[in-house]
């Protein structure tokens, strides 16, 4: 089942490529990894405005995170032409937008990470790190970057 | 020397491999790099909760560096099979749990890099980023991320 | 145009070697990548203390970032000899101490993307990721951190 079946059977369209708002671009190759720049979470096309553990709910934050996910994928896909040369989600970083009080970063993470691991199978089971930011560009609640690793 | 008797000289026993608490894995590898998500501090087998600046002397920070740093030897081990395998840390990044006013990350991430290159020597001397996070998953006062070249 | 002759062009001579403040090493090579440890914003050889949203400008935080990516090229012609080898800048990391309500990290790290594609043109165009951290070493205002190819 291609990456594309995946995508259809779980009713997910991708946007395209997700063009940075500063001076720099979406994604670098170097050898066979692609380093995916931080994409900051959105809906309806402007930034997802919140903080956890204040505006945003751990179940909002976790749907933040794979939207977040999806575009990182629409940009992927823009880049390589072609998800299936995918061969491994090699490492993800979720930074949420959090108060000092909030501790459930990486519940939201799993939003991301699910997605991923729903999609791609076991060329998506990623290493990770997630935390709390004190703030996120635009004021977005999550921020997702990656290292990929294409065939 | 070997990893393993520097580590019985500074009387340290690695636990076993840190299971991911969420839809992630431990270690992703690619070529000769492999990438260690990121490990909460932990006490007793629970978080190690706090922050610095607060909760948390810079000392226990240091600490709980250190106790983590152990936790991912613990989980390359277990991958790895073998430690003597490992020819650099290449990166490590800390994140330290801090309130707006904490600025020592430096030197509680010190407790984390001292330990590496007591045990790998030259090898364990290691690129770093250290700095605050407004909150780390469970409440964890430390989280450490790496990246491990092996031969 | 060498980059030296364009930094001579900007007006920009390069410190040397920024020496870690703690127990790591500013530079760690694996195959062709350089990862360069956070460097902590300066001004006049002393931490540039200060948090955005706060006690720092979007602009002073922006010129703090371009600052900062010098004494990264600083340390990066320390480490190479010649700079002209780097082939290029893969990723940056841009980490602004912020306040829970500054929003402009993207404006603030420019400061460095900007410069850096000043400097080395096509081989500048880096991912990158930007965010607030809590706080940051010494209480300084900007970190980078950076992987960089080399020929």
């Amino acid at each position: 089942m291609s990456v594309y079946d995946k995508l259809k059977a779980l009713d997910v369209s991708l946007p395209g490529m997700t063009a940075p708002p500063a001076a720099f671009v979406p994604v670098v190759r170097t050898g066979d990894l692609l380093f995916v720049s931080g994409h900051i979470a959105r809906k309806e096309g402007t930034p997802w405005v919140g903080q956890l553990g204040s505006t945003v709910s751990t179940d909002s934050g976790k749907e933040a995170a794979r939207r977040t996910a999806i575009d990182l994928l629409g940009t992927l896909h823009a880049v390589t032409d072609d998800l299936d040369t995918i061969k491994q989600i090699v490492k993800v970083v979720v930074l949420v937008n959090s108060t000092p009080g909030f501790t459930e970063q990486h519940v939201v993470a799993n939003g991301a990470s699910e997605f991923l691991q729903e999609v791609f199978g076991a060329a998506g089971a990623h290493a990770r790190s997630a935390f709390g930011a004190a703030q996120i560009p635009f004021g977005s609640c999550v921020e997702i970057e990656a290292i990929v690793q294409v065939r």
